[in-house]
């Protein structure tokens, strides 16, 4: 893409409304604009970003066998009733009332409504286990939307629900996705913390919610510092494994948000201790039949008897994710993206735009990394250095690759990488199959 | 996918509430469920279509150097007060009120959104042209929903906006328009015709709609029998070439709908006169400053005067184009799915699930298809044979490789194609050669 034809409204300034990094830093690097409180529109740039964490979400539900649906965002109120939510839920819910007067609502979550679509479908114990999941906006009608996408309105999230013939089967689905839920952090480039969790309004019996290390998290945090040497990629097992001793290990390694953590009581020796800060970004839950008996979901079992299938729900903030990132990776200049989740691999700038030469090398260099199948962010500005350099600071993609008049002399680009501002001078040739590698 | 695993409820009697053929065959086939009247979840086999579709819409969008962004479903009531729409659109449009009793609705379109958009981001001519779009879900409460996805309330639709400088760049930006939306539903194995239309409450000087042909279609259609033999994707010029004489010769090739169809003055012989029934299935505005100018969308020209921007607004019916393709593809049996949007390219039929050879045959072809990054349905169920056939005929996958013991003595697989019904015997090897080249 190039830069002059790109619609990406940064600011110089800091706005005024953003009291967090993330919010603060979105807005600068033009990703989104505020269109209600709490509610954004996604520009191309924070669009990218938003739809790489979401393949690589899918990517794991797939894999773990869970199955991809989509249902709508507005949901009929008669099901909340069923489950008896629809007056527990208060405020928050979006309630709507459409032309013939019939009460509706924008789902805040979806339980009732797989539950409904479960039940309508699946008759026997022959066609469990199932793990049905969608990813679609939400909204919750927050009183004091804040902190740009980490607390807004309007929101993407992955639900996932999980239906079962037993307690056994439903903990196998939910080790499943526990499984799923560290694979997919860390192929976000996080380090993520599974931590034991009160159910809520949810209910159930077993839940955890998973929060990703950042400095300006809004929870503390302790944990056994193993916690920050496990590479969960490495060692994991496959999702058609005995997931057991793996869920065993990882439910074991102490941590604890500081609100339940007990110094006096901690297993751990104050060596043994980080006192961290963290976001949540996924919540699951075991809550076994909860929906499905007051809305009959029930199946025939072996011998035809009526079993009341056990279920349980695994979300993950898409969307809240992109500023969790933020908040966890970056510095006073900018964003920092994990290589996985970037807009662009490449920032390429041209320091002399007009200048035939640089003209000339940077359009093969485009035209060279797209044909590649690397994306590339081409600076064609007419602007000085210092600002394209400061742009793609602010922008935060991993590569920049910088051609000016004098390393043309000398037969030399310069790369820099944006994580550890580590920068080289090689010829471009060494640049291009380093890039494209 | 194995179908003993895949969350795919059919039906095997006709629902008593479809009235149109795509309808009833999207409910058979699992792919959508109604959850109030007029809104649907996309069941997983219905998503995948849905997804496809989205994805060449995407594709030629970006070609046509459309950016993608996305808007929120939710918008503040103030900015359609702004463009003197919010009293006009009537019970149509779904209003909401949220926990501060603020105005809000459900977008049914995005003119004025994205007019707020550009106006705060854009401010000189050099930044300009620019196209934005987006693929969201949008809600209009008809009074009576009815066809299914054809006219659900709450619906996918890609909606683009061109923002030029000028009346002349204007048309340019309509004409990309024009040729993306020709090669989406080449693309998508539909025979489209643009035809000139009126523009309605969108308002505006130049306005077309693309009508894809199907004999169950709502509209009536006369046009020069030409279009038939037309080939958009072999014939059109590149994005960036000058596509003027492209559209003079796309716009002066007879097409009415029969509203508008005179036989008195029409100038095609009966010979070269088509009449046929269609669909419609995108409609592309060019209204200048019908919203600029009460929204205020002003650039700065070269010599710095105030220039309010000309704009379009492109619409194409993503979720209306899964019927659609239905209503122009099926026969007595069920869909017939063209290749580029097919949820599986390939039904495998295991006509002897449990005989160790079928298994055994079934399971590697299954295994080596999908190493070669070939889609297919494994229908591994303990069923009878002409249930299997029944249901793959239903689903409508192109191809049908169906394995059997008989078969398998001689050494042969039978491979039959469903939209001609050609059925051939030949070695696993041949089969499996032509399925994934």
């Amino acid at each position: 893409m190039r830069l002059s034809a790109y619609f990406l409204p940064t600011l110089k300034e800091n706005p005024n409304e953003a009291q967090i990094v993330s919010h603060r830093l979105m807005l600068r690097a033009g990703m989104i604009r505020q269109t209600s409180a709490g509610i954004y529109a996604w520009l191309p740039l924070g669009f990218r970003v938003l739809k790489k964490i979401e393949q690589i979400v899918r990517e794991e539900q797939d894999a773990a066998g869970a199955q991809e649906l989509l249902m709508p965002t507005i949901q009929p109120a008669e099901l909340w009733k069923e489950s008896g939510r629809y007056d527990d839920y208060g405020k928050e819910m979006l309630r709507i009332k459409d032309r013939h007067d019939r009460e509706m609502l924008f789902g805040p979550t979806n339980e009732e409504m797989i539950t409904d679509i479960f039940r309508s479908a699946v008759k026997s114990y022959r066609d469990l286990p199932r793990n049905l999941y969608h990813i679609q906006w939400k909204f919750r009608d927050e009183i004091r939307p804040r902190f740009g996408v980490m607390r807004g309105r309007e929101f993407l999230m992955k639900d996932a629900y999980s239906f079962d013939i037993d307690s056994a089967s439903a903990r196998r689905s939910y080790q499943k996705m526990f499984l799923a839920y560290l694979r997919t952090f860390a192929r976000l480039g996080m380090k993520a913390i599974p931590m034991q969790a009160d159910t809520g309004p949810i209910g159930g019996d077993l839940s955890h919610e998973f929060i990703i290390l950042a400095e300006t998290g809004e929870s503390g945090v302790f944990c056994d510092k193993e916690w920050l040497d496990l590479n969960v990629l490495e060692s994991a097992p496959g999702f058609d494994d005995d997931l057991g001793p793996f869920f065993e290990k990882y439910t074991n390694i102490y941590a604890a948000t500081d609100e339940k953590h007990d110094p006096a009581t901690s297993p751990l020796t104050p060596e043994e201790l980080v006192n961290a800060r963290g976001i949540e970004v996924g919540h699951i839950f075991y809550f076994g039949t909860k929906y499905s008996a007051p809305l009959g979901a029930v199946v025939a079992g072996p011998g035809g008897e009526q079993i009341t299938v056990e279920m349980g729900s695994y979300g993950i903030g898409v969307s809240r994710l992109v500023g969790a990132i933020i908040e966890a990776s970056h510095d006073d200049a900018g964003i920092i993206w994990p290589e996985s989740v970037a807009p662009f691999k490449v920032g390429l700038i041209n320091l002399k735009t007009g200048d035939a030469e640089c003209d000339r090398v940077c359009e093969e260099l485009y035209r060279d990394l797209n044909a590649a199948g690397v994306e590339v962010l081409y600076d064609d500005r007419n602007e000085r250095p210092g600002a394209k350099f400061a742009d793609m600071d602010l922008i935060g993609v991993p590569w920049h690759l910088t051609i000016g008049p004098r390393g043309l002399k000398n037969g030399v680009v310069e790369l820099k990488h944006r994580a550890t501002g580590e920068r080289e001078e090689l010829s471009r040739e060494a640049a291009f199959a380093k890039l494209a590698s």
